[in-house]
């Protein structure tokens, strides 16, 4: 993870583009990417999503490391150290998801909004 | 990653939850994570922002590690390398964007949409 | 339509509440209304939603209405005449998806994206 | 309004295009055309935005028809009555702000989410 935000972050700079990175605009462009993601699926029944994810599995992959790009840049940016807040936040979820109560359970599950 | 990966796919075995994940849904929810991302950042000008990623810096990483929870689970699902995919888009990226072309141009970088 | 519009602006007027509507932040607004009617079919399959559809169906027209209450508000702020750009937009659809062509088929559907 | 949604409607049912209108599709359509309007404004400071919306003011006005468009396609589907919900959610919002205590402030403002 560490070495993939370096990443990240050393192409930013040598590009010279933090001056455009505000805040702002960085979570709209995570907004439009995950969009991005979404229209891979949309139109599609089961069937169709299947064979997509076969035909265009490289494509889908490229969306999901666009979010992943703004993800680990905003990280960066706002000072958050991703992986503790990471572990931090399963923790929550496996205290507000006890497996006696949650297991198997829709009604619990769609109430998951993270 | 593999670690965090692990710990989601752990997460959501262990309540049996891989049977609602479909992967319309899925990418759902990636969309609206990132944009409880987005309202973060809504009617607020720069010196505010600034202030609300102070006072609520946890808060915004939350919602950042909601998206990231969707990202690793799709790949899981998917079969998605990330880190390797991950690695083949920045490739991509260094080479779309040229650093004597796109150093410090606007242009070139709202051409950016991944 | 432009009963409706007058409606909203003259609410916001009132409010003094124009000097806060910058277009990025109003783009914003859409998309998150946008979302949060989308959020009311998330993790449902087709016997939920329409169980919910009736059950909620006030609830969804309000989203609908919050999507709407931004794009009058917008083509108010953006001097678009919104009625006669609809019409525009309609004879662009028609000429785009003639009858002998797009008539129940997925594949011409599918490439609709506005 | 009742003549948009008519037009909509006979569009959509003279290409037979209802089998494939299921309700969460429409909604992830209504998402993407919103995030559609939102990338207009994206990467762009207020004289940008500006200049903008003179020069790309028909771009700007398609998308927010295509957003329009399945909101009006939506209230068809669910049987709502869009203009009587319209004026419901309005009166509404005047009850939740009133003039007294919601003119020109910011902070009631932003609480704002419909």
């Amino acid at each position: 993870m560490d070495e993939m935000t370096q990443r990240v972050v050393s192409f930013v700079r040598q590009r010279d583009w933090e001056q455009f990175h505000n805040p702002k605009d960085l979570a709209v462009s995570l907004t439009l990417e995950a969009a991005e993601v979404l229209e891979h699926f949309q139109w599609k029944d089961s069937a169709e999503i299947k064979k997509h994810l076969k035909d265009s599995k490289t494509a889908v992959a490229e969306e999901l490391c666009d979010v992943l790009y703004w993800v680990l840049l905003m990280s960066h940016y706002f000072g958050i150290d991703l992986k503790s807040e990471f572990d931090a936040k399963m923790d929550q979820n496996e205290k507000k998801y006890p497996l006696d109560k949650a297991k198997g359970r829709h009604d619990k599950y769609t109430a998951y909004q993270g």
